[in-house]
């Protein structure tokens, strides 16, 4: 990295660390391209975060499209908002793999209660929206990234918000402290291969739409699946929303909060967080090998031209990768 | 390796190349769990499928839970196999993240209209379920694996049948030389989200549950966002099905034999193969390149260490990564 990248990487570390929502916005693009300058800037807002204890509160909010979940999540963020928080939202969709990047860009919205009052104008809601890059756990990554530099510039609870279904939201569930899984009764048959895969990373259910028929017969499905064998035999705490009302928002605030008080779940939540520091030290140790790979020669345009070969069936891939690691690293005296 | 797995691994492919669908199923277990002789299996296979031409079709069948996949996709096997065609197929279920394997196992089914006669004794219909692993990733790994190995048993057709949602299915999606998404009249505006994905990756649309009311607002819906700007602006055939009755399924099954001989298709699946294999080779190195850490002292125990620190703040990942890769593999020199 060149010196004035390695400057400006510093600069804007601390501006981050001060609070500057503008830096912050900058900062989230520098990490999601992955630009130059971006391992320092982490490395720097880890490092500041760590230091100081600042460790916000990550909600996790996922459910299958049309759950409601962007409504809830406006809701939650005002809750907070409103009882002193600075609140950072991430709004995670993995659903268009082609669009690539932030479709709705940042925005700081200014909550609706609060919207005239010194505390909102202050700080506000910072929100931020990310789409799927190419890359395989790309979007974990830069999730990750940008829930570090939310917290780092102190955004006291982090709201992330995914589409429930899928790899994708099993890893950016990782990431959370609590994660809400939300349903809406009178969602049929077809959706309950989608509940198997979701049971499994609840700490708590939201029923929304509450007012709709079938939320009892839904509660009771939920209940079900979580007597089932092999299922974690906690009792999963569920909760009624109807978010485009309001009604039970502040409660659900109130039920998360408390959750991450508990005995168990701060066991959780460590157990959590080392797993997801597991998962994202690996990827970044492989990207670190990747890019050594790049400077002994086996770069994107030499991964290219393999591939049209081994496409051909002109060159085997699986003899391949022995001969050039060991090529490029020399033998393996481990 | 040791020498006697090198040599069951060899007598395994050797199995395999002759079309002996139990050893198939073996060899898929094998790779699935990338264990010991997995690779030299994987490379016997496709130096000898590369020599002798052998080239399988490749169909991908993609789309929302409910849209009656599996019922299109039996019908499809059996309309390829009353042709005469030996079948392959492998259902993929990326939305049960936790339950850690072939849910459904190996079955040889044998289709319906062809039980009887000789053909479907000889060779019948091979089928292989797989649900996702823990690792990023290793669920497109897998299918690869598994593609490659029917295609060296002499599967002349692969079906590869996934859930339509998440960066999943767009990478096994990768696999397939038409990709097949599958509709139905009546989901309503939520699904909208999830076609949109499903636009990019589609060659061809199906209609199913043709017969029930909507199919015409549903044919208007895809045109509409297939006009749209941005969109690729190619004229994706739109066929319609009513799987369960078997309508529709021999003409689906000539229109997509037909795209693939099509000169735009031929140059799309040659690009697609080797956007595949560029991917799927760096994941191939990178796995390499982690045997190689692990070798060096950097084994799953010490990674789960070092994450236990990170995630306690008492170690920087981000400063961490660079001096472990300098330390196991020395100063890059590149």
């Amino acid at each position: 990295m060149r010196d004035d990248e390695e400057q400006a990487a510093r600069r804007l570390a601390e501006r981050v660390l001060e609070g500057d929502t503008r830096a912050l916005a900058r900062a989230i693009s520098l990490v999601e391209n992955d630009a130059a300058g971006a391992r320092m800037l982490l490395s720097a807002c880890f490092a500041s975060s760590s230091a100081s204890g600042r460790q916000s509160l990550r909600v996790g909010i996922t459910g299958a499209p049309g759950a409601g979940k962007s409504t809830l999540v406006d809701g939650l963020a005002r809750a907070w908002r409103e009882a002193g928080a600075r609140v950072g939202v991430l709004a995670v969709d993995p659903t268009s793999p082609f669009t690539g990047g932030a479709v709705l860009g940042d925005r700081i919205r200014m909550s609706g209660a609060g919207s005239t009052s010194e505390t909102a104008l202050a700080g506000g809601i910072f929100f931020r929206s990310m789409a799927t890059r190419g890359a395989l756990g790309g979007l974990a990554r830069a999730a990750a990234d940008a829930a570090l530099l939310m917290e780092a510039g102190g955004r006291e609870v982090v709201l992330i918000e995914t589409v429930g279904v899928g790899q994708d939201e099993v890893d950016v569930a990782r990431l959370a402290d609590v994660t809400v899984v939300v349903l809406v009764p009178g969602m049929g048959d077809d959706v309950q291969s989608l509940k198997a895969g979701l049971m499994e990373i609840a700490d708590l259910f939201v029923i929304n739409k509450a007012d709709h028929e079938g939320a009892d017969r839904l509660e009771g499905e939920i209940r079900s699946v979580q007597s089932l064998p092999g299922s974690r035999h906690i009792a999963v705490p569920i909760l009624r929303t109807v978010a485009t009302e309001g009604t039970g928002v502040t409660e659900l605030r109130a039920a998360i909060e408390s959750l991450r008080n508990q005995t168990m779940q701060r066991g959780r939540i460590a157990e959590r967080r080392a797993a997801f520091w597991r998962l994202r030290f690996e990827g970044m140790l492989l990207a670190a090998l990747r890019a050594r790979l790049a400077s002994q020669g086996l770069d994107d345009a030499a991964l290219a031209r393999h591939a049209e070969r081994i496409a051909a069936g002109a060159e085997d891939p699986y003899r391949l990768t022995e001969e050039l690691v060991r090529r490029a690293l020399g033998p393996d005296v481990g």
